[in-house]
């Protein structure tokens, strides 16, 4: 598309929380290449979700705004065990009316910047529903390789079980 | 080797809590191989894991014991969330006194049975390190096939950054 979007990409902040609870709650229902449903916190839960993750030099709570609405999400999770703390898992979602302006390619862009600034993250992970094909392309457009396709990799609400894509990004 | 062991597999009872937390101690002191440090749980957080894991249909907790005591202890995981919760993750560890026997090969025994009567699970998969080729070997034996090597799946004590494989077995 030609049309371009004013956007604002930022870490997310405490007061945040309210919106990106609904956020992830519109994303539940109109996207069907989610992972895992989102967890239903409460506001003062994500607030301090939103803390720790800022305070954490492996987690990361980045949002794309369009007129001061929330339209994207993206967020790197790592374990805090010693021998997994390296290890970043990504998660991103975007509101479907804001697909394909090149949203999730600005904030996979952020990820990587900020995972290559980290000193601590040196392999970037995610999961991805095979069928969702234009998700894949735009992991493979900014570098990452596909690791294997994992057979009946998740449960779709029709009850098939679907292939799961593994990809990652070495991080230097 | 040609000696045999008499073994008693069965499932974890709550009351094993103090004893499988002493196994996990010893285990994570004499063998480089393990994915994740054990968590530091105390007695009754572990009886209280050992029940959940009883209750669920997609959870095991299965241990094997020589004269009276504790040697081998295999898990297997998964998520509450439906869209994964026929995706069982297994874990299993047992005392370096005790390898070269066959007990690997029976607990995975147990597990797959077990799997297959389940009903839920219709996936199995497993991280074991790259160079733990005698553990590889065995998760082959039993049927196991791999999907990835990925690279830098893991940080030794050295700092190293190690390979991890990825296998699976499809339960029907």
């Amino acid at each position: 598309m030609n049309e371009t979007l004013d956007v604002i990409l930022r870490e997310a902040r405490p007061n945040d929380a309210g919106n990106i609870i609904q956020f992830l709650k519109q994303v539940s229902k109109e996207t069907p290449y989610l992972l895992s449903k989102t967890n239903d916190l409460t506001i003062e839960e994500e607030r301090e979700y939103i803390e720790i993750s800022n305070q954490r030099l492996n987690s990361l709570l980045f949002i794309a705004e369009v007129n001061d609405r929330l339209v994207g999400v993206a967020s790197v999770t790592a374990s805090q065990h010693e021998q997994l703390d390296h290890v970043g898992e990504i998660g991103i979602s975007i509101l479907k009316d804001y697909w394909g302006f090149g949203l999730g390619k600005e904030l996979m862009h952020e990820i990587i910047r900020w995972a290559e600034q980290s000193t601590i993250i040196r392999r970037l992970e995610l999961t991805v529903q095979e069928r969702n094909q234009r998700a894949i392309h735009l992991y493979e457009a900014v570098g990452f390789k596909t690791e294997a396709t994992m057979p009946r990799g998740i449960k779709i609400d029709s009850g098939e079980l679907l292939d799961v894509r593994l990809m990652s990004l070495m991080i230097n």
